[in-house]
């Protein structure tokens, strides 16, 4: 699943224009929020101030957060896993980003709310808004500060600034008026030790890397808020959100780690004295205000170790004086993406687990349909399921699957459900992207399917898209190379067609923790967060095309960052990847004429070890077997093209449905 | 040439232990300024400051300098053209890059000046080194607003903050130690006007095209300080500074130019009134900070643009209430970069005249080396200036030509010079970066020779070279793709081999103006300033490698940006480069067998056009008729590796003269 990161620009052209723009429409399907509205702003008033932002982000700057911190949600009536709401006394409005348009036109109370389509033109940012509203109000502006990142916080205090402003700290307003027997229960699932079989280094190992790194930073404390590092640093794994095995939870962690004991903070419910990790106090997650208050002010500390994803909350109790600045990332971030050789065996490993259930998945619809028995979107994923729990130490899938049948596939981020779903069949597209959740590992795949005949454009596409695949796992490129730098090998095959995507090429991927994690990433825009990529850093290879209203192509791969050879002149390390994916392409999608003979090579390459790790492994199924070997067998070449690597003939074709014939020419000096 | 943007990064690592390795050795040869630094720190506590920060900038922030305005060179001995001094009231040190290393080990006064090595290991940066010696005296900082960027500024008073302190302007110190019989005279060369059958739009269209950009920015008026900006904006050049045809002077440009006509402050006595623009006020030099003054704090004015390049001086003027922000571009080195017809027109012609020069002087080379004349570098480049003074609107060289033979071309910025210049000879390499002002375009080409028999390493580091260059001309990509994006095809090639280099790939270059122009480059670095590429930019395509003590390759080409294909699906324009750059490669440097058929294709191509425009031009002169005609005839592929666009085989040589025997070993999947 590709990540997509919503950049908030601060922009300096007037938005009063579109301001028409921006509404969507009331339906009575859609929650009344007017009673909401009315109690939130009575507790804003009685808190002194005249606009709120709601986060979608619970305490920990999660990407997931379980039902009972959804509260932008209850708000709003908009379910999607990205929005703001920002509510003054006179208006509310909603921003999402063009994942989510037409979501929020079904679920958000558009009678209540302004409807905010985050990047189109002449909508204004949050910031603008904030700005532009906090100019026609005498009162403050707020925020519940746990719930926001102190990035957010100092780009909005920026903005403010201007106007002689600035954001004012309030109490969780929402939470006081969410009735309790309306609100969903906290969740209080147990916490269990991960085991070092799996982890590949005990606590206290990992606490030495973890101290190393803080000793170079000539820092006293680090506190740590994101919960996929504490379940890291502390091998402990939890069931509080979907899709990640994480517990809501804080750790303080001190350079002096022998002496001064982490501090590890959880709700005591929910684990058990035995899962306590050694060398490791473990206190209630509700008094890590108090301890956190105790350490920072305490005359032996003196210099603390912050995340810049760290809650405005948090910063908001250190002294100045004692926070190392400029706020950069947790070291924590950093080891963790790096993964130990156990955790590498893992990732490889489980990927041929994964692999299986895909193969088996594939040969169950191929079967399906040529038994003209009908499947849809969300009974595939069911299907997938259930081959995926067949496979060993395999937990949940690490996201909502996105299955995706016809125009479907072209929406990056649609969510099919079991009353609307589509049909597959063997004259559209398919588009699975799913990853699981392995004691081992985690997993997140795409394969672009078609089970006929493909239109031209499709496997045009498709091929474009494919060889931007092979572009990037072929890259060799020194220490020090940020994915952004390596961005372009996967558009570049699209470009020369005139197609184009919106997305990141490549996320960080964990080790049975987040299926998206940094600090690593391939992506052309520039992210100040981001960091060189090292080996045994996971990510995933995956451009796309999406012909609104017509098809969608993604294809995913997992990829090792590896060590290559060193450089004779300055014993400079080189990196590449290593394909860790071991699911075939679709054959009947590829378009050999565009390929070079090395990409058509590494297509063969990768098909023989496909087939040859798998075969094995699917014995007892015929259909999957079919299906294996008919994706892997060798393709031979055409003749017509070898010696083009990047073909740019004129390329004619007819688009269907839309019928618009075009051509192109390229120009060549 | 390439262009070299030294980075200044805040590191919070100790730098105790590097302390010794930042000195120089004083010889009898350096200049002696103890005199200077005495009356410097007299003038320093008299303004009450105990540490001054000298930079080599003028009031313009120009790459290149009058002598008139060399106060850092003067003060420290140091001549390179880089470099910033910190003097407190008990050490002086000079911070420059690896490419001055060795020039300023020759040239500072090390009996009283700290060598600070930029960017090596343990060299603190100039802001720690300002924050360290701030805290250890009672006295204010200071630095001369008028020479100080309104960025470094900032980013040095973002440093000071953290121990309460403030930079303080101070008056031009060093202008008032510098007796008038030491001091060079400043420039008093005519300015001239710049025919609009060169410039290709009036002044007035120019400005009509300048304030629409500033009524997108709600701007009442600009303030330009730089001097290629002003040069362009009021059809005017000059010849203040060496290698580039400017004048010292400020402009301001207000949006509703006809009612308020735009105000030119140059030295009077410099420009004769027949050249002065039409439709613009022109005052004296001197007057123009009661005229911003006046400006500035006139009520009708309202919003003010100003460009993050500009002095902290302009700055300091401006109520913060006008001030656009965040700074950022000039509009018009936006639009300048984006050539007219004409300009485009003239960029692409006086290539072709450049490139007879070069093909003459190859000749030449040939024809002293075939007689065994001896030549060296200097020689080589008055025979190259002879040459190109042959050429029509021929009017100075671009920048000092780098001309390096054998282990000198892995100098980067190597500077000969008629004591020390080196024999060119039949056994060595030899690398010559130049360029030419003409008054329809500035060009600027390198061209790396070899007159006899290459070793194998030099041949193979070529055709990586040479690589990166054909991959970078073969981009295609879409508008808002900035040149960051495509570094690595100009390198993905030498990292195959495990050779790297430190230098970026591309810079803007200006019409007649300087050959290093804003605000579009092609580099792996992140530069906030950086914009993305469009039609009409011409920028330069040079990647390199260099191996110290042994050889240095660079293959410098310009390239046009152009428009390409449209796409299909959103009418979003697609963009390529027109390499505009016809002087052939080094044939006896090419080796086939690394290259892919497609780009053996693209050369052969390359070399056909550069004969067919050449050949008739060069009909007089037979010795570069020859090297012609061996350098472009067709090359033949051999049929060892045509299928393996990126060769991996394993590279076994020797390498002289260290005599390493090296074996690299690829690892693939």
């Amino acid at each position: 699943m590709f990540l997509f990161i919503p950049v908030l620009v601060i922009v300096g052209i007037s938005f009063v224009d579109g301001i028409n723009n921006i509404t969507c429409i009331s339906t009575p399907g859609q929650k009344n929020t007017s009673t909401i509205l009315t109690n939130l702003r009575r507790e804003m008033r009685n808190a002194g101030i005249g606009i709120y932002v709601v986060f979608s982000d619970d305490e920990h700057g999660s990407e997931y957060t379980q039902p009972y911190d959804k509260r932008r949600d209850w708000i709003t009536g908009f379910r999607g896993s990205s929005g703001i709401a920002i509510i003054s006394l006179r208006t509310a409005a909603l921003w999402t980003d063009s994942r989510y348009f037409s979501q929020a036109e079904e679920e958000l109370d558009c009678a209540n709310w302004l409807l905010m389509r985050h990047g189109n033109e002449n909508v204004p940012s949050p910031f603008i808004w904030l700005v532009t509203e906090a100019q026609q109000t005498a009162w403050s502006l707020g925020t519940t500060t746990v719930f926001t990142s102190s990035a957010w916080w100092s780009l909005a205090n920026t903005a403010l600034q201007a106007i002689g402003k600035q954001l004012q700290p309030v109490d969780d307003l929402v939470g006081r008026i969410w009735p309790s027997n309306e609100r969903p229960k906290a969740s209080q699932k147990p916490i269990v030790k991960h085991d070092i079989k799996y982890a590949g280094q005990s606590v206290t190992q990992k606490l030495l890397r973890t101290t190393t790194e803080l000793q170079r930073f000539d820092a006293t404390v680090t506190i740590i808020s994101a919960l996929d590092e504490i379940a890291w640093q502390f091998n402990l794994r939890g069931a509080d959100i979907p899709y990640n095995p994480f517990f809501k939870s804080y750790a303080i962690i001190y350079t002096n780690y022998i002496i001064h004991q982490p501090k590890l903070f959880v709700n005591l419910a929910q684990i058990n004295r035995t899962m306590y990790p050694v060398g490791v106090r473990v206190f209630n997650y509700s008094t890590f205000w108090s301890h956190l208050n105790e350490t920072v002010n305490n005359s032996t500390i003196e210099k603390i170790l912050v995340s810049a994803q760290a809650s405005q909350a948090i910063l908001n109790l250190i002294p100045y004086d004692k926070l190392i600045l400029p706020l950069f990332n947790s070291p924590i971030e950093r080891i963790k993406a790096q993964k130990n050789s156990i955790e590498r065996k893992g990732m490889r490993d489980c990927q041929i687990r994964d692999a299986v259930a895909r193969m088996k998945h594939i040969g169950w619809i191929e079967q399906q349909l040529n038994n003209n028995i009908p499947i849809n979107e969300t009974q595939s994923v069911d299907r997938l399921l259930y081959y995926q729990k067949q496979q060993v130490r395999f937990k949940f899938p690490s996201f909502h699957a996105i299955s995706a049948s016809g125009d479907r596939a072209a929406l990056v981020h649609y969510s099919s459900q079991p009353a609307t779903a589509r049909p597959i069949t063997k004259n559209q597209i398919y588009l699975l992207d799913a990853g699981s959740q392995y004691l081992d590992c985690t997993t997140d795949i795409t394969r672009t399917h078609h089970f006929g005949i493909p239109k031209d454009l499709e496997k045009r596409a498709y091929t474009r898209v494919l060889q931007g695949v092979l572009a990037i796992a072929d890259a060799v490129f020194p220490t020090g190379t940020y994915g952004r730098s390596l961005d372009y090998l996967g558009r570049m095959y699209l470009y020369r067609d005139g197609m184009t995507f919106g997305h990141g090429i490549g996320h960080g991927i964990g080790h049975f923790l987040s299926v998206h994690e940094g600090p690593h990433r391939i992506g052309s825009e520039y992210n100040e967060y981001e960091e060189p990529l090292t080996d045994g850093v996971f990510i995933s290879d995956e451009p796309g095309f999406y012909k609104p209203g017509d098809f969608g192509i993604r294809i995913e791969n997992d990829v090792e960052v590896v060590l290559a050879h060193k450089s004779i002149y300055d014993k400079r390390q080189f990196l590449r990847f290593d394909t860790i994916t071991f699911v075939p392409y679709e054959r009947s999608l590829i378009d050999v004429t565009l390929l070079t003979n090395t990409q058509l090579d590494a297509i063969n390459k990768y098909h023989a070890k496909v087939a040859q790790i798998l075969e094995p492994l699917l014995k007892d199924d015929e259909a999957a077997l079919n299906a294996l070997r008919s994706r892997t067998k060798k393709i031979h070449s055409q003749s017509v093209t070898t010696t083009t690597e990047l073909s740019n003939k004129a390329f004619i074709s007819i688009s269907s449905p839309s019928l618009i014939t075009f051509v192109f020419i390229f120009y060549y000096a």
